[in-house]
Formats: structure tokens, sequence, C-alpha cells
């Protein structure tokens, strides 16, 4: 199977290019790193990297920035960084590859645990994940050819604790290759219009 | 207790000042419809909206745009109207409001069913109204002052058949008294990030 991975260079991107790479083929995609480049939130970009990798079996989306911070502080751009990147950007991707993947392929798009279990400073970033989550169990309604639509909401990584940990205290991390097994399950399972909590 | 209305004019902002009105002053705000007008999208006009208005004890939004459409032809765009207008409208809305209304108000945003239940052509709006339930839940961890905020999330209404009765099918349609019921509920009580689903 060939299976595309955006956000390869990510912490979680990298666990799953060692989880799928073992099965198989990976092509790796980053904003600046990895063999490929897209910017997700151009819909151009994102066709364009498309036409450049040409047809693929799986999606996998593991890339997507928020803004963390005091609600009582956030502006509308801020706000919009989430809109337009993680959660426009990953649908530009189930937009694009919904004609692009091979019959019978699948998408994987991530979101996150504070969809439902928030947390301070997180507002943008519940949101997000509460859209993506939602788009999921919706997409997987119209697509065609017996393509597949799943989301991994993982909770905070171990190894993202040096940097979000403080915003996370309280909630037990798990190592990244528990989460990467998630997107294994979405890319070789059978499932559709699933949310993989990995909480 | 003074309550402010954006989306008064419309299906369910008409029952929801029939419902407050009996025990509120209510003050109708619309796109252009309505004594006051604002345009959601921009948050420089939700800031002269409350400016104009000044003090209010309960914020109540039951507006915003979103497109329908088969997933296989919608556009960046097409998906963009929904996160501009029904998400960050009423995200614009809520982030003026924390600022804006007296010790112990309430805010109350508006999602809907196919957050949880989607059907075909409705992927924008279910990723709309999931991300409106998500941001309700995580708001509300963070306002001052003893402020609320909740969401009521509708079905399709019976009075609104006519326009969408066909993406809707086999949906049991209620009454939008019984959906104004629910705004009050949120406004008139002491509960905080609940999403009150009518259906």
């Amino acid at each position: 199977m060939k299976a595309m991975v955006v956000g390869a260079t990510g912490t979680i991107g990298k666990a799953v290019v060692r989880e799928l790479g073992s099965r198989h083929d990976i092509i790796e995609v980053g904003h600046r790193g990895g063999r490929h480049h897209v910017d997700i939130t151009r819909l151009d970009s994102v066709r364009a990297l498309f036409a450049a990798v040409g047809k693929v079996d799986a999606l996998v989306a593991c890339a997507g920035n928020v803004h963390f911070g005091p609600l009582g502080e956030m502006t509308s751009d801020q706000f919009l960084i989430g809109l337009h990147d993680k959660l426009l950007g990953q649908v530009h991707l189930a937009l694009v590859a919904q004609h692009q993947l091979n019959d019978g392929g699948s998408i994987t798009l991530t979101s996150g645990v504070l969809s439902e279990d928030p947390i301070r400073y997180g507002a943008s970033a519940s949101c997000v994940n509460g859209a993506v989550d939602a788009f999921v169990r919706s997409a997987a309604l119209e697509l065609p050819r017996g393509l597949r639509i799943n989301a991994v909401s993982p909770t905070i990584v171990k190894e993202s604790l040096r940097a979000f940990g403080a915003y996370f205290i309280g909630f037990e991390a798990v190592p990244v290759e528990r989460v990467a097994m998630a997107y294994a399950r979405s890319v070789d399972g059978a499932q559709t219009g699933q949310i993989y909590k990995v909480w």
C-alpha cells in the first residue's frame, strides 16, 4: 500500500512513518521538511502535492497549527490560525484526496482530546478538534468508491511534555507509539467515520 | 434582565424573542433587520454593536450561515462560509461579550444536531456545529466575573421544513417554541459549559 503522511516530520508524524513504514510504502510530506512540501492552508498547494505524488491508497494528516492562549485576550486573527491551518488545512486534504485516492483508500485526520476534555487557554484547540471530529463523521457518509475517513484523537504525548506539559497537568501522557497505532488502525482497518481516541 | 438577541429576525430568533420577552427587556439585532445591525464576521462590527447597545445581562446568538452541498463538489470558499459566519461570527460575539456583559451574565450560542447525527450534504454544517459545541465547553472554563456560556443544539424545526426538510428526512422536526425554551434554560438558569440538545 502507498501511504502519504502529511506532517511526517512532526513528533506524531515521525512515529506514524515508523509504524506504517513496516508494512507500507511511505511518502513523507512536510511544510518545509520531508521529501515533498505542502501548505495545507492553500487548496492549490494541496492539489499540486497530489499531482506531484500521484495515486496513493492512504492519506494521513498529522499537521496543523492552533493558537493557545487566554480567552480573555484572544484576537480574531489568533482564533483564525487554528481554523485556517489545523481545521481547513485538513479539510483541504480530504476534499482533494476524495478524488485522488485509489478505490478503497483511506483518509486519516488528527483531532485531539480537547474536543471533549477542555483546558485553560485551549478554547481554539477545542473548537478545531471538535470540528475535525464532526467533519469526519459527516464526510464518511458521502465518500465514493469505498473510500474511508477517520480521525485520531490523541491526548498529550510524552514526547511533547516539555513543550506543552504545563497546559496538561493531570492528563496521563501516552507514548507517541501508542498514538501511531491508532493511525494504523484507521489505515489498515475497515472502519469509517470513527474517532480513535488515544486517552 | 436585558437580553440581546442576535439573529432576532430569523425563524428561531423570533421565537427566542417571544420566549425571553415575557420576562426580560429584549434588544433585537439582525444582519439587516431588527433595531440594531451587525456583521458578526467582523470583530469591529461586533464591538460597535456592544458600544451602541451598552451593558446587557444576556447575549443570545441564533445567527450564522453555512453552505449545504455535496462533499464531492465542495470548494474551499464554500467551506469557509460556515467557518467565518456561523462559527467565527459566534466566537466574535463571545470574545467581545466576555468583556461587555454585566457580572453574572450569560452567552448562549447555537450549534445543531448535525454535530452528532450527520446527513448527506451537511459536512460543513456538522463541522461548524461540532466546533461551536467544543468551543462552549472550553470557553466556560475561562469566563470571568461569574459569566456563563452554553449552546443550544436544535434539530430541524417544523417552521423550516419547507426550506430544509428534504435534507432531514426521518428526523423528527420540533416546534420552534421548544427550541426557544432551551435558550431560556441557558439565559435564566445557572449552568455553564452545557449543550442543550433539542432532539
